[in-house]
């Protein structure tokens, strides 16, 4: 598992039920994200963020699932690109797939396709810098200062303002909230990332961006792409149920933006930017 | 609520402790999911599947998102394409955004993005055709038959598989099973679908396409795009921890796919196919 977690300093934080607190510093291991450029025949083709490891299965898998294979000697190569970071280093983060006889190569319209990332050159950069795309919008300083009890009573407020998971059981929300606790706005969705481009465009239309005031809390994981929309709308704040990525905590740390993890149960884990919860 | 979520007829399964199973068949609620068609000043620019409603809120986001717009009036105007479904009727799921001064285009570089669905020209045609990729493999016709108590074991058996869900307690998973409930293969990632890719691309490499006699288990809801992929690789069972969605469900229907949700604590529904689990 070599590349495929990463270990990095959080701030641990328990509410009791008496409403006391215990606070911790101590490295917890995250789960590796990185970005994946796929050419076939030496063309870039797609970019899928993806927890390094069994690449190669990945991108025959992909194939597969677009319809550009279905048997092994339709995949005649399968090989890493000399992809370089800034210091040299090989990355590890292109491969080329050269097809063999049968196989159906994706037409220029079936192109468009993978993640919400548009990086196409990954090779010879830093992985973080390809995938990141430019914000126009300023994070804000330090607001919102926000009270431990508040983060950790986000998860419930969010649950509670779901009408469709009611229903169904089955989707996810993503919700803005102020520094004291409560709901501005919730949206929800099959999709993690279409239910924060909601909140995000609604913030939009109603001429509220920068969000520069307010704490996203999303009901799973914190991928990088939304740390990546959290920052380019101007939040300071990200809250997620589930588990950050190292990407993600890496992007939100050098973007400003205060990353919480793991939020459930009156608990979370601070992984950056902790000036933002008052008293840790 | 209208068209968040719709109605579906299940098998509904569970296991006593003692092993003895209560099945019972009734109605359930899912959580709607459809592609969205965004065009940018008229031309197609990606699709996305999503949850219908507050579809404006959704472009205005992902405009965000992507770095185009920052303020409202870089958005001109929103509304619905004539889109049209085989009865003529207007499908709501072609939205054209009229960009205003300030806006940035998003590049022909950055058009390559959004879902791992290749659709361009949802306007017209019925939206899960629009979405769905030809299949190049069979699904088999009933194998595997397999046994209720397996599909309940199931979950658990992959969580046990998972060494960077141990470590991190944060990624998702995909593992191949016999009908006995062997494990033959499981990768993990921070994506739910590349974990799906990893395990389908190893089993491509190994000859093992199509996999006609498995099952497909994952660690989180059952979207429309993992029934594809298990289709594109003739897989017959997909069986997931959380919800499906209804395009998941319509898909799985239409293309002779077991799809059983919501598989957890000893029980699970099968929204498709029932004929694969003996004794229903």
């Amino acid at each position: 598992m070599a590349r495929s977690t990463a270990r990095r300093r959080i701030v641990r934080v328990r509410i009791a039920v008496d409403g006391s607190r215990t606070v911790s510093r101590r490295e917890d291991v995250l789960a590796a994200e990185e970005p994946l450029e796929i050419r076939i025949d030496g063309s870039s083709w797609a970019v899928t963020m993806r927890t390094p490891g069994d690449d190669f299965d990945l991108v025959a898998g992909f194939l597969v699932g677009e319809g550009v294979i279905v048997s092994p000697d339709q995949l005649r190569t399968l090989r890493y690109c000399a992809g370089r970071d800034e210091e040299g280093a090989q990355t590890y983060n292109v491969i080329d797939a050269q097809l063999g006889p049968g196989a159906v190569p994706p037409s220029e319209a079936a192109a468009r396709h993978s993640t919400t990332t548009s990086a196409c050159g990954i090779c010879g950069t830093e992985s973080i810098d390809a995938v990141a795309k430019v914000a126009r919008l300023p994070i804000g300083q330090v607001a919102p200062l926000i009270d431990a009890d508040v983060v950790a009573a986000l998860p419930d407020a969010l649950r509670d303002a779901q009408p469709v998971f009611d229903a169904t059981g089955g989707v996810h929300a993503a919700g803005l909230f102020t520094a004291g606790g409560d709901l501005v706005c919730v949206r929800e969705d099959v999709g993690r990332h279409n239910a924060v481009d909601k909140v995000i465009g609604w913030a939009l239309r109603e001429g509220r961006l920068p969000l520069a005031d307010l704490v996203l809390q999303v009901s799973g994981r914190a991928s990088f792409e939304l740390v990546q929309k959290a920052r380019l709308a101007g939040i300071p704040m990200l809250t997620a149920v589930g588990a950050p990525s190292t990407l993600a905590a890496q992007l939100a740390d050098d973007s400003g933006v205060t990353l919480v993890g793991f939020s459930r149960g009156g608990s979370f884990a601070v992984h950056t930017h902790a000036e933002r919860v008052r008293g840790l």
